[in-house]
């Protein structure tokens, strides 16, 4: 008995965390679909013509599908092996958080600003990328961003001196007269301009504050390059180091060096290579910082 | 007679599919100005001032170059060798959408609107590109953009989530009296914040929101850096592997293959290679896809 | 007598053409200055409360100026050793261009609006790049850009296409109630929009509209993309091929390559390289397309 | 007694410099903490609401903040080792410019725009990359801005005379009818068109107009590229060359240098190099500036 639960309990956790069985792939799919629809459901509901007239239909709609993703949380938690793992794991944290607010909204009604959370849901939808095979290239980015993590904030310290610094001249030379009434204001002002991004809603009048305001726009147009150069070079490193790593082992008859990770034999000079295990393991798989 | 009329069959063919003959390149820059010219006649119809004034010469050009696009459509189905394969091919989807219009719109003056898909003539001036030897470029362009669909997909789920996350906050901060009516105009609001595009019809009032907005700006603004750094990458990659690639001959005795360029014994079984030495000057210039 | 003149026209050209002497450095230092007024009090008078206060002052200015860049451009001429050379090279036509509209508006008053071709003077100070040692950063500038621009002219047509395709897209969509009164109009909005500039002055009211547009921001913000990556490939190429190109010559001795462009001895054994003076020279100078 | 002093005085410049012991960092800490809460103290000043109720309690906190600086200041110049090197190093004098306003604004009243200065203590806070070891990515970022600060600069020459040649072009075809009331202005106008701010707030309105600006919203767009390419590649070079540069040795017999890391005999003589293996290691995992 108890080891047909276990089985079952196995069994549910292949289909449910898994995607390399066909009922995996099956449920995975479902599962996104209900996620998208729920999240369309959200979204629809925040338009005040739709939500006039198709209201009821939404809450209802929504209410089914949290049960639905209630039952499957629960399941999850259920069948998954290392229980506590899962549930203070980032994606346990989000299948959670996205369930609470509804039930949050039904028993405390002041509560329903929170329903936003909801979205989160839209997080999930990542699973479609272990689906179609792409986790490598995420786990890619990712890596990448993490190893540049340090230089980018360093570039970002460097960016908000800028941002305070045209900010204050700006609020000086421009005054609440012309729409900068506080440094804050300024900041969100200098934020838009640096950024490229210029909405138009706060602008300088004067010549002076024209000047330095395109001073400042020359210098967010041209900084934007160390963000990118960062992340280029390091993303060049690593896949460069994927691809081209030579072995380090010098072949035993004439000694050099340069050969392929998968080399048996010198290329130089035909000898067999003779690698031990533990050198082509550490080659395979060592990173160096 | 047979004959005869496929030799008439195959010179048309070099005229209009091909470039390397003086009718050919004579033929095409012939066909570009026509195609450039209709263009140019829709664009200037849709102007209502000029539409007033010269809508019946318009529209009597228009009627002259489908006419004449038509009977190119046909010779080219005539004239080709593989008649299926171009009719389903990309530009032979192309020419013929690019004619229907014209005619659904005098038989069903209904479907006017769709008179803009005329516009997709502009795609068979890249044809202009085969003219000016200029397809390798292209060939290059759309295959790195090819090998990195997979990471750029990768990438855009990444501002997906990035996207929905700041459309669903400011929605809650600032609400449908600042602007925010619902949550897909918030998408739309985030998207334009996000991407630094900025059109400023709808930005965030209140202090909260200015804060977040902000935030949003300085990660759409770096996190541009991404898919720079990976087309980048693979660009170089492409470059590079046209110089330092592998030799393209397997080894006699394993028959494996991936050895170096100036490898003399296979790596995997330490066989002699005994590289033709046409095969070796060859691997040096050659460029594999 | 002849001799002393051609001394004396020697010597000019020294001053006015080189930077390395002292009074050539004067002289250029000078030009600029004068330049950089003549460019100022252009820019000045077109301000229209310092025109009514300073007007004729200014247009005095302006005459002096035009006198004495006259005076510079006639000298240029006599003292260059070969002069149609210099008449009609891209300076000579800027120097001349530049003086035109001057005596252009003297003699024809209707010419007015020409006068802003004397703002061409700024290129002249290009000069000043000569002066701080300068024109090897500009000439790898201008080189990377020449080496790409057949790849970003390619760009450029996917672009275009790009522009046209939503374009047509927002005139259909939103139509000519919504700002969009005409498809060249509308690509003025996609060029804004694709470019990420964003004015605002035209922006999509439907939902449609709005969903296209995203899109096209979207698109338009990664394929910034492909410029920066092609022409940091061609940088990268450029730096690369000037740092390490090794000398095509084998040692006589151990008949290995690699060795650096400035190596007289093998570094594996010790041999003299013994290169013959043509190897060396074209390796130095040596550029493949 | 003075040995005592000198040992006090070299104690306190441990703590107040060094960021090595506890206390050192204690004491970075805090003063961090202090600058934030000064900075912040004068942001809520500006903005009127704030300033209405908590006017006084803010002036009283930046007095007593201040203060605090003071005998900071005096304290540091106290137990440095080299005063007059610290009072005109860059540091120094950001300390110094930090708190001359407040004095100043108190003894002369008309001196209050300048209390803005007091917003530089926000570089102060630079202190806190020493305390996450993030020094070296600062002095990487700071070392690739000024290796390609003459190519940039280079680079800003050009896009000047871009920018120039453009407001010239609209400040002609739009005139002050529709905005562009002088040069200086169509400048201004220019720079927020080329570096795809696009705030909106001038527009070109005439066909022709939109016809030019579109041109240099394209040329904008794609020469953000070029200094991209430049920080990138001399990022990369810089990354490369701590990896693979050259041998730290000498040859004994001519003394000259630049030797591949792997080289057994002199390139330019041909000796012996006999490099002692702590050097060979050393140069493996060393790093020059």
């Amino acid at each position: 008995m108890t080891d047909e639960h276990a089985t079952i309990r196995r069994r549910t956790e292949i289909i449910i965390f898994g995607t390399e069985t066909g009922p995996g792939r099956t449920f995975d799919v479902l599962l996104i679909l209900a996620i998208l629809m729920s999240v369309g459901a959200v979204m629809l509901d925040s338009m005040a013509s739709i939500h006039q007239v198709h209201g009821t239909l939404l809450r209802n709609l929504e209410l089914i599908f949290t049960l639905l993703f209630t039952v499957e949380y629960v399941v999850r938690i259920w069948c998954v092996q290392n229980r506590l793992s899962y549930i203070f794991s980032f994606w346990g944290v989000i299948d959670f958080l996205s369930l609470l607010p509804t039930y949050l909204a039904i028993l405390i009604p002041e509560t329903a600003p929170l329903l936003i959370i909801r979205l989160l849901r839209v997080m999930r939808t990542f699973r479609v990328l272990r689906l179609f095979e792409l986790m490598n290239e995420f786990n890619d980015l990712v890596g990448v961003l993490r190893s540049t993590s340090r230089s980018i904030l360093v570039f970002f310290s460097l960016v908000f001196v800028i941002i305070v610094v045209f900010a204050s001249a700006l609020y000086v030379v421009e005054g609440p007269e012309h729409g900068f009434t506080s440094i804050p204001l300024s900041i969100y002002w200098a934020v838009v301009t640096i950024t490229t991004v210029g909405y138009g809603d706060i602008t300088p009048q004067t010549p002076l504050g024209k000047t330095f305001a395109s001073m400042g726009m020359l210098i967010g147009y041209s900084i934007l390059a160390v963000p990118t150069a960062i992340v280029t070079t390091k993303l060049w490193e690593r896949m460069n180091r994927r691809n081209s790593q030579f072995l380090q082992w010098n072949c035993p008859v004439c000694a050099k060096t340069g050969h392929a990770l998968d080399a048996c034999f010198c290329k130089h000079c035909g000898a067999e290579l003779d690698v031990p295990a533990e050198i082509r393991s550490a080659n395979g798989s060592e990173e160096s910082k």
